[in-house]
């Protein structure tokens, strides 16, 4: 599994130090909202309740350390909304569903105007192979996961690799549907445009 | 069909201002790569080899009008490329094909980092509710577009709307996984996720 971890707080290996978790938890609220370059530097400090001097202390390079601390943070959120939508499911396509399902609620619950929070603060960004690259370890980091459990639910490996895929395109294009239509029911309804199995047409 | 064009200069039925399209050019190239808010207006006037004061004699709110010319203007990039795609096509599948093909040959032109020209304009921008009624409109045109081209190629009204629905969000989802790869290759493939007829689950 690709590695999205190494810009994230470190998990128990010791005590986290709560200023870094306030700084990339504001982070990725504003970003996803916002983008990164909407953010100003002030307004995610006061949103963390941080001086400029913590910032620089736990992030050296600022707002940019920030964004790929921030978008894996988040990016482990729906890591771990996966893994929780899957795990008791009976079916590949049922576990699915919950997972549209629980976007869906999370998008009613961020007010129907956020992003992705991986692509606002990373595409968002200047262009640089540092942002590029980490978004691409994320998302392959939601495919791979989401492919594991295909392949336990019954997928042959092949098969498991591509509903995965097209999972994943089905959910970011259908959150940008829903995000201009403020209608999470877009959401909720993409499990039903899953391809199993893929077709091989081309 | 949502009308896309009122914001866009005029085609025919007088000689378009030089300036005024340079401007909306200069705009549509330039937030599509960094985004609205990272695109500064001295950069953009500069691009457009426009003085500033013309800039607000075409667009009296200035980069927010700006915003919303230059979005509907790539829109009908993209429309004219959807009735070029299936204007000629056998069978929808095929036209989707084509569109497939062109929108990936066009991702390589514009050097694999480009956004949704709607999105990476209007969704990091300021959140208002203009910028998101226009973002919805013009995708909204897109799809409808592609339900009219489906319904004339043989499908049924209600399996049309679906089939151009599904279309979009896999071009949208599909877009944003080519740009973290650099692989075109993902929007190629993308017609062969589709799913005709859609599946009555839910």
């Amino acid at each position: 599994m690709t590695d999205v971890t190494t810009a994230s707080p470190p998990a128990s290996s010791q005590a986290p130090a709560p200023t870094r978790d306030r700084l990339i938890r504001a982070a990725a609220e504003l970003f996803r909202n916002k983008g990164y370059n909407g953010t100003g530097l002030a307004e995610l400090l006061a949103a963390a309740g941080a001086p400029k001097g913590s910032l620089y202390h736990h992030f050296p390079n600022g707002k940019s350390d920030l964004a790929l601390a921030a978008s894996t943070w988040a990016s482990d959120q729906m890591l771990a909304l996966i893994d929780a939508a899957f795990a008791p499911a009976p079916s590949f396509r049922a576990g699915a569903k919950t997972v549209c399902y629980k976007l869906a609620k999370l998008f009613d619950k961020q007010g129907k105007w956020s992003g992705c929070p991986v692509s606002a603060t990373l595409f968002a960004g200047p262009e640089n192979n540092a942002f590029r690259q980490h978004a691409a370890d994320l998302f392959e980091s939601w495919i791979a996961a989401t492919a594991r459990h295909a392949q336990r639910l019954g997928l042959p490996q092949e098969e498991a690799r591509a509903a995965a895929e097209n999972f994943y395109i089905l959910l970011q294009g259908g959150w940008q549907l829903a995000r201009v239509r403020r209608d999470s029911d877009v959401i909720r309804a993409l499990h039903t445009q899953m391809q199993m199995p893929p077709q091989k047409t081309d």
